[in-house]
């Protein structure tokens, strides 16, 4: 099942994997799906936001208890980012089968379709449109990078973007949605435990800082004439991290754009994009408002405009908890309980549905990148559990 | 003349130009070069590099006066670094014959191709390759950002690549080549005079730092497992003004590529471009060597690797003082005399023949954007002091 997936969209020089949404390597990945759904005997069913599902029972019953994750990628992503859950979730209905459980409540495994954003822009596409998180008008309007807007998208890959939109009914039908991922930080691998349940997913968003300054030859203009946006956005950029770590927080610049961004010429504006996630909205707010402040202050001294955006913004999700307690209570009373700063398709959902997660040990602690990992014993761990979570919830 | 050339390859809302060579541009500027040389019944000539030239007098008789610069332009630059050495050219041969001068050497006015290197990303393309000082291999190499070779744009604008190479007789044709260029600096407003000739051009060169990290999501990597290229590159670039501002030089980072360039993804790889100069060659040694020393100390660090590379490099060009000293006489003895930081093909030629420069006041001292500008009345003294050192080295 794993050798399969694994050769989907990956890039044979960095062993990276490029899994964008609507693309050829999305449609590989969705066949894949659908050929493990129908090889066990499961109800394959694509819903009107193109998620995928695979139905063990009757999905018309009611109280059902969803697994799955997804499968598309950042660019350059690792393998174990979504595809982990939902090969887990396949694992853990085998499992479920050869222990003769019989459940008592229709289980269902899901694909969430464009849960990185890597093409459009904005992350977990396909489990806010289903949960009624994400407007019609904004989700026409999504591009990707050639100016390829989502709903062209889908219809080049097959789609029918007339029908996307809210889908009350079928989160009324679900009882209890568990997402198993592998970690993104070292929390297990510190605390020597191959499974850990989520708490939490702080609250993060994405801000976008335009320091405008004034284009001019990098020859001839003297330093004391200058307005040069670089200089303030590298002394934000300092600013943040230095901010983030007196606070707790994380604070990134990871996306930079710059005009003319020529060698010889001083820019008229860099545009730094800032990732900022906290364990409370309280701290959040106060990093941001910091860096805001730094920024501008320095700007003052290069001559350059500041202007900030905030392009997206998720509050804290808190997973219900007396689900996180009953997942303790199957899997063990100490399991660890971690809070994360990446957003996942459980956090959309958990407005909707009550809502878990587990975690399964990274060594590394990186994400997003081929050194992403997970031993194959704690994968296997992690499917023990999933299956354990099933039987418990399911099969009583 | 002006206003023909005025809306070529001008952008209707920066109001900035955008003229690369071998464009279609790049071919409105050149059929406009060859209009003005039949109107006015000079012999129009294309090199064997693609650099035009307006011929007043045989070629072949030897020790020609040759007065010009360059028709393209950086994205988005400003309407007189280029332009206004060439229509200033042909103006001058107009109020030479008004004035009823009789030339006694022949006359010309060239229009270098690619001088400013936007396209293929190295500068003074066409003088360089006539002065025998950029390679076939290496010209046969340049590429620009969509990956088409400079043959291969050569053709599709009609030329023959085949012809490249350097072109020796041509050279020795040329008794005195004198460019007139828009100043890039202040000095001429600072000291409050319309012309001045140029002294030298200062050591200059382009450093490539490759900022080598490794890549993770922005949300869940602690700050303690980060190696983040992004915090060694701000603080590089502070560091480079610093260093600059100290030793009296320039420094700038005004290009900036990130990989993977995602908002929620700590990069892999920051590359920035230094752009650095300097009155002497000790002085652009020194700063360069502690802006590295600054990059590499802050990478140990960030856990981050810092490796340079000097993509460019042009030593001091000392204008030829036997012609710059009779360029002030015919001017009149009080002229400035000013160095300036930005490459020229007048520094090119300026080895094979003597070569002088006149620069025009640009009272904002802005260049390569929009904003850079000279009033009338010192475009018109500029051609009149054109006129006066023609006239002065060539009829009498």
């Amino acid at each position: 099942m794993w050798a399969d997936l694994g050769a989907v969209g990956r890039d044979k020089d960095t062993r990276g994997y490029h899994r964008f949404a609507w693309s050829g390597a999305d449609a590989d990945c969705r066949a894949w799906f659908r050929a493990q759904a129908e090889s066990r005997g499961l109800a394959y069913e694509l819903d009107r936001n193109g998620n995928q599902w695979a139905w063990l029972g009757d999905p018309a019953a009611g109280d059902a208890v969803v697994t799955g994750s997804h499968l598309d990628s950042v660019p350059n992503g690792g393998a174990f980012d979504g595809p982990l859950g939902v090969v887990s979730s396949f694992a853990a209905i085998d499992e479920l089968r050869a222990r003769g459980a019989q459940p008592s409540r229709p289980l269902a495994v899901v694909n969430f379709g464009d849960e990185e954003g890597a093409r459009f822009g904005l992350a977990c596409v396909g489990s806010r449109l289903t949960a009624g998180q994400l407007s019609l008008d904004k989700a026409h309007a999504l591009r990707d990078a050639e100016g390829v807007s989502l709903p062209q998208a889908m219809e080049r890959a097959g789609y029918d973007p007339e029908a996307i939109g809210p889908d009350p009914e079928r989160l009324a039908r679900i009882g209890a949605f568990v997402e198993l991922h592998v970690e993104q930080g070292r929390a297990l691998d510190l605390s020597d435990r191959a499974v850990g349940i989520a708490s939490a997913i702080w609250p993060h968003g994405r801000w976008r800082f335009d320091f405008h300054g004034e284009a001019n030859h990098a020859g001839t203009t003297r330093i004391e004439d200058r307005r040069d946006p670089m200089l303030t956005y590298a002394n934000t950029v300092l600013a943040a991290r230095k901010k983030a770590r007196l606070a707790g927080a994380l604070a990134t610049f990871g996306k930079v754009g710059v005009e003319p961004n020529g060698v010889n010429a001083i820019p008229s504006l860099v545009r730094g994009w800032l990732d900022s996630r906290a364990a409370d909205q309280e701290t959040l707010d106060l990093v941001v408002a910091e860096i805001e402040k730094a920024a501008v202050e320095r700007g003052e001294r290069d001559g350059v405009d500041v202007r900030v955006t905030r392009e997206s913004f998720t509050p804290v999700v808190e997973f219900e908890h007396a689900l996180r307690d009953e997942l303790a209570r199957i899997l063990g009373g100490d399991v660890p309980v971690l809070g994360t700063g990446a957003g996942h398709d459980a956090g959309i959902l958990s407005g909707a549905v009550p809502t878990a997660m587990l975690f399964v040990r990274n060594p590394t602690g990186v994400s997003h990148s081929p050194a992403e990992t997970a031993s194959e014993d704690d994968c296997l761990a992690g499917v023990t559990a999933l299956a354990d979570v099933l039987e418990g919830l399911a099969c009583r």
